[in-house]
């Protein structure tokens, strides 16, 4: 009877797809997150923006850093950003390199904050950006986002660096 | 005999399975669907661009709107596009955020059009991107494309916005 | 009894799934080489770029070609790429257009430079991209690639095209 002898086989089989399907969603879910940034800050929707991180999440950027889903909409709702989009502005974030460790991830990757001048667009902030994700019931979040200005000094050089070199453990900048 | 107790919940294992790797093809295959845009428009290749819509697609631009394979060609063999090509251009479409119902999906995202000048490039366009998609016989293909400048009105900001929000309904521009 | 009627279905079932979950694991695995580029030259990790192509691979850009790992490392340990990082740059390579043939692929798509200046950054070169890929026994690597300026020659628009005509043939630039 050839199901007694598949059995353990397909078990295996099922299990070790389950796993691939797993990881392969896992890549997919940070992907989507990461292009959701663009969309919600630009558009002005603060608190969509900032339910992408956890509830204590960090965003921390070389010019000021914003703790928690209260102060990450002040962001957004602040004085700076709001004449951004007033300009015409665009979000960019790169596709992360991702290392995925069980419920925690890293993605390392570049944004760019294009502002509208009066031809066209200038490239006003080319920055490396590393994101520590966490999963939450709902999902996948955002713990810690850290960007660096790419101007030549080693914060964001070490930042990318650290993409390829221990990876998960916490980053200090 | 564990082969008849475990038939059932293979069966149930082998569904999910099914189930979750046809999301996960529709998500690629929507990302290489819009990474397709920039090559075909680049290089030129009229024909192979206006096939990623359906035959009576829409491709509408805050400066006009082509209807249709053989409007959508015209556009690509026009003199603005051909002069663009001859001077140097690329087309970069960003990572869409994607929302997928079944045989339709919207995806939203950033199109850059960067145009060589003397020492470099200009960044001469920065755009909000909503893509509506079908499934069709030949994989996926673009209903619609509706393409608004980030110059500070209020419509990218609402493409954008429409992402999180009935994104699959149809958007009002 | 199901179990008999089901299991060459089940064993059908399965190794569509696994070709599938192959298939797309390809793509992730390609998408993450390419992203995993310009954090390794933008930090100036030498040999973590050039371990992304294979021993003997090859850099092909207008303005010259590196053959093999050691002349690769030689580029980003140079003067010119030294005084980019120095200055503060990006290298961000877009999502990939991607045709996979077993054990080799082809991937094409945007690279831009950024180079910082007294108020934000130029994009200083925005180039067509044909990225050879080889399955080797440590995953994906770069057997050879193609840059080529979009200065208006024939050369990035027959690059680009390629990726929809013989995709993965030999390409001739």
């Amino acid at each position: 009877m050839p199901e007694e002898v598949q059995t353990p086989d397909i078990e295996a089989r099922l299990a070790a797809l389950e796993a691939k399907v797993q990881r392969l969603t896992d890549e997919i879910e940070l992907y989507q997150l990461t292009a959701s940034y663009g969309p919600a800050v630009d558009s002005g929707w603060a608190q969509v923006a900032a339910d992408l991180w956890t509830e204590d999440g960090l965003y921390d950027v070389d010019v000021g850093s914003w703790e928690g889903r209260e102060e990450i909409m002040g962001l957004i709702n602040g004085e700076l950003h709001q004449g951004l989009i007033e300009r015409g502005c665009g979000h960019v974030i790169s596709l992360p390199r991702l290392t995925i460790d069980g419920d925690t991830a890293v993605g390392t990757c570049y944004s760019r904050l294009y502002s509208r001048n009066d031809q066209g667009f200038d490239a006003w902030r080319v920055a490396a950006n590393r994101w520590e994700f966490v999963r939450t019931e709902r999902g996948w979040r955002i713990k810690n986002r850290v960007n660096r200005l790419l101007d030549g000094t080693s914060a964001s050089r070490d930042l990318l660096r650290r993409s390829f070199d221990d990876a998960n453990e916490p980053l200090d900048v």
